[in-house]
């Protein structure tokens, strides 16, 4: 099976579910001063974190199928499993968000981080374990430094969400600017391999 | 006609009801605690039951046209036939959420889930009936004693909802067991007649 | 410029307008009986009438983009404008399934409509006007008797709405029997200009 | 990378955006006359205008991405960065639409076209910063001269709100009809470019 259906529907939820989360930016009725906008203020917030996390999750998902020519059941299902994590995102940050960062919200949307994160780790897997592996892909990861710190990041965000809020946050923020600041060995690598295997099919 | 269309059609609308059943899980405000979360918890349930559906029939969907060509007018109708019942699901779901899994709910939700059934068989049956046949796709159903067990037990499940809904639930878990494990047998035929088709084409 | 994205974009937009109808079907809460689904019943059956007309436009949009090589600025205008009107579907379809299908509601549903199927001619016109016309799409559609008379019809069935709700429905529905009947007229002639064409490619 | 799934997953996203817009437009229950819709008018006006924006920004991100072949990852966040202020705008439409255009709330919504086109205007340059640079684009927008007057014009209707909300509104209106009238040059342009491109690559 081809790897289009799967990137099309995959594109399709974290469409939705990108553009859903605005709905929970409930738009004030009679309520026409900027001041009436400052209770949203923190549901903004979380609505910003969340855009930028799913962006990730969406750029690193499309990094990924770059390297995958075809999908088995195992690799469909790792990749709606990913797609429920990812789902609940917007149900995460709504609460976070309407209850003003309250610490067992921070820590429900540590642990919904958290999921994806691992979702997204056995997708890679399923996709390595694959008949005929994946070298390009197995290169390009490693030993996943980055993912694993990402994983233990978030468990280390959900335990300081009861002590520091603003602590918890910080680390969602900083997890997702280590993902947004390009690692340009990662392309490198995988622009040599691309080239090769063009150069063997030319 | 080619299937491009009618592919990336329902994948957007499977796309969009696997993600608007999570605006059933309505964020709770003024309520920031974990336990604040606990009447939720049927709605969870019900979400990933139906999550886990569309889900395979996403992927049936997908299996299914990887061996169809060309769509006709017949085909297109009976695929939205399929997408009529299925969009009929977040309700289904939402009215057994909502309400505990009652047994009329439950009920519902297995009428939902045999209507959607008998959809796909229709659909099956009009893409066999298209002019030409459609040789691949009858040797891999052969009689479709997957497809015809699960409306067998879907009908007795509606009937169970009422004397005991733990059990029509299981049920619905059950069959949802049978279509997630993967059926090598298919999955090889497919594969030898792929290839027979290629050695042909080649 | 190609068609893809204009063909992507359009199945996105219909698609969620399909969906998102479903949403006007309310789930009732602490109401776990059958009796308790009545007062939806009006809900259901204008959304019934409407996921059906979406389906044809879908459809109908399918078949006429089968015959479109390129798009132009104008026709890029045109079908932004056809969404337009089907996008208001939904709101006519909720007016008129929550208020049981009064008058005023049943004549805006048919204004809708009709409004719609002025933009789809307005979109065949745009098409047929290009450059270089569009002799396979002139041929097929002849002089549109189908298109005018159903514009003829939803006309007559706004005014009718004020004397008879029921012949009104009536009429909404006997055209969407009109295009839901296959023409095979018009499949024939489609099939033998594609047959022509390849032709004079190969 | 190509760019197939980076417009597959934009369009997706503009298709929901202008769909979700119009759930703002409230079904009216038991409210059965035409006088009952009365109070949406505003609604509707907001949503009508904010449609054609989006509208707008999918026929302009089509043409774009006509003459882009390859993305990076600074394309990808542009992008995402465009997206993300769009999908702001059924909010400041509703804000806009409910509060019967308050000052601020037309003020609000050009801040939002005003980030929108600014973030447009980022992503052309980082398309045209991409390594290899994009000769076809530079030559078609030149100084930007469209571009450029438009967020000036933006600017000016957000100052403008707190004196004349028409005012503002009309100017709103004037930058819509700059970009739907069709600029033949830079069509007549781009088609050369095109043109000479095939020649050399025939």
């Amino acid at each position: 099976m081809r790897t289009g259906r799967l990137e099309a529907f995959s594109d399709g939820v974290i469409a939705i579910l990108i553009t859903i989360m605005v709905l929970e930016l409930k738009v004030p009725l009679s309520a026409p001063k900027f001041g009436d906008l400052e209770p949203l203020l923190p549901i903004f917030l979380s609505y910003v974190m969340s855009f930028v996390y799913l962006g990730i999750y969406w750029n690193n998902h499309h990094h990924l199928f770059q390297v995958v020519d075809r999908v088995n059941g195992r690799i469909l299902w790792a990749n709606l499993h990913l797609l429920f994590w990812l789902s609940l995102i917007p149900f995460a940050t709504g609460w976070m968000g309407e209850n003003s960062f309250a610490p067992a919200t921070v820590a429900l949307y540590g642990v919904n981080l958290l999921l994806s994160g691992l979702a997204y780790s056995l997708l890679q897997i399923a996709i390595l374990r694959a008949p005929g592996g994946n070298r390009i892909l197995a290169d390009a990861i490693g030993r996943d430094f980055k993912g694993k710190t990402s994983l233990i990041l978030y468990s280390a965000a959900v335990a300081l969400s009861f002590l520091s809020r603003t602590a918890a946050c910080a680390v969602y923020v900083l997890v997702a600017l280590i993902w947004l600041i390009p690692d340009p060995r990662i392309e490198r690598a995988l622009a040599t391999h691309v080239q090769d295997d063009r150069d063997k099919t030319d």
